[in-house]
């Protein structure tokens, strides 16, 4: 297949390649002159404009952080291909490419690090990719085809719609990287802290060091739900502080901590067997609902895996 | 040497292990006679009672959970050695142990596993081991006797009293432990956040698998400084919440998510050169409040290091 890779980012930058290496026909751009000279150096097959990458490409990723979308967007004006994206946060994207052949996606593999530089091959392997379906406008083809080339990169893609991903992301990484921002902040001014600080710090606070701009920009192109999910988790902070102001904060908190460790325990999910099933989109959707994923497309037949104890599972 | 080490879990059966690799003669001793059991398998001295593997031993170690220690304390009436401990909170054990002879520890060495079978020599390898101090209370001799055994192990013994140890643990440990548990209990009932949930979620969460017990038992000994550091969190976080509501939730967020940032970058700090000290009480305790810690005892004097940026160094 043909594919253009608009921003050559951790994300872009790692799709080039295994793009690449999965044999297709790659090319990329991105608005900086020096990476284009890196990605160029590294042996791609690079544009100097976004016009002129997409020309001719069955699929155009657009792999540029939020606020850029819609300039890059307007840039593909009269690209008859098939576009996608890789931003976390799919509501707002959907609203802004309505209208265009457009499946939106999000893989989930980020990381602490950023750039060109920093990207590899083999970031998407065994990683969940969001690709997004509406109960009743989505051309399932076009879903199927990304689907098939993801997959083919070692991906999960996970089927969902645009609102249900954007709450499921606030959940599980936008409001991570909050907590990590505040808990990281106690060490300001506090080398003690600093100096006590072990492995529930190391680990509870990695994504902190993420660029803050880039972490703002995620959070803020999703506010209305990391807002919602953020508050909610103050009101389980709020308990978890009444509980240490009771009689007996040990037994109070226990059972508080019980639902985290129950959680977590059970994660990952234990898979059951791969199943084939005919694509239809209100399954695929259930499929996604349930914890389960796409790992492979042969015409309109997908296989499908599902967490063990799933009870809608075979 | 000879050192007694009561409880053998996690950290007391790497205790023994750590102390037996260093050439002490070390004996142990656990209320659970499977544990005894296995720690006799395993090679060890065990004794049948507390009384019986202190008596005759230079130091005791109390590697006993905190809600235990008030009955292994009055089954150690009558003992004359050294006794220290290696529970989480450092205040309340104080009031605890007044009148005797006792300094009392926090090695910075958990993990996510626990009980004797998870044990290992090399747990405090390059581990932050707090060993109070009390500006004019304390025997500065027995303070650097187990200074003197801990770096022997490799640990960085760092000097603080206890009032700041619990401070700086509630905010590194403690409060980072109520944060992971309450990010963990998202999934519940949740499949699909579970499916797309990666790195962030991994990291933040990894220590709500511990168990409720513990943690519980950990933040509610701790529950003052606790309970006063998570309120400061919240607060943080529901600036957060507000900037998210704002007209420009990613120009709202980034000065916040930037204090994080920068924080996170710096640790852990970059240290200057060892440095030859004369032992004093009021230095040590400067030297913990700057970040800093002692890396080995000679006699009266110590071997100190200080993050490099620390305007108090060498």
């Amino acid at each position: 297949m043909h594919i253009a890779v608009i921003g050559l980012g951790l994300i872009g930058g790692s799709l080039l390649r295994a793009l690449a290496a999965a044999g297709h026909e790659v090319v990329g751009y991105d608005a900086d002159p020096l990476t284009r000279s890196a990605a160029r150096e590294a042996g791609f097959s690079i544009a100097d404009s976004v016009r002129e990458a997409a020309a001719g490409c069955d699929v155009t990723v657009l792999a540029v952080p939020l606020p850029v979308l819609p300039q890059v967007a307007a840039d593909l004006d009269g690209y008859d291909g098939l576009v996608t994206d890789v931003t976390s946060v799919k509501g707002p994207v959907r609203d802004l490419l309505e209208g265009r052949r457009f499946v939106g996606g999000h893989p989930m593999a980020g990381r602490e690090t950023s750039g060109f530089a920093a990207s590899e091959a083999t970031l998407f392997d065994g990683c969940a990719w969001v690709l997004c379906l509406e109960p009743h406008e989505s051309a399932l083809d076009d879903w199927l085809l990304l689907a098939r080339l993801f997959t083919g990169m070692g991906a999960r893609v996970v089927p969902v719609t645009a609102t249900e991903h954007d709450a499921a992301v606030a959940q599980i990484s936008h409001v991570p990287h909050l907590f990590a921002a505040v808990l990281a902040g106690q060490l300001q001014e506090n080398p003690l802290a600093g100096a006590l600080a072990a492995g529930s710090f190391r680990d509870g606070t990695r994504v902190a060091a993420t660029r803050a701009e880039l972490t703002a920009a995620m959070c803020g192109g999703n506010w209305s739900s990391v807002h919602r999910e953020l508050r909610r988790l103050i009101g389980d902070l709020e308990l978890m502080a009444e509980a240490l102001e009771s009689d007996d904060p040990i037994r109070a908190l226990t059972p508080q901590l019980k639902i985290g460790e129950v959680a977590r325990r059970a994660w990952p999910a234990t898979t059951g067997s791969p199943k084939t099933e005919m694509s239809e989109i209100w399954a695929l959707l259930e499929l996604g609902r349930a914890g389960g994923w796409v790992t492979s497309v042969r015409d309109r037949e997908v296989v499908t895996m599902r967490p063990e104890n799933d009870r809608n599972g075979s």
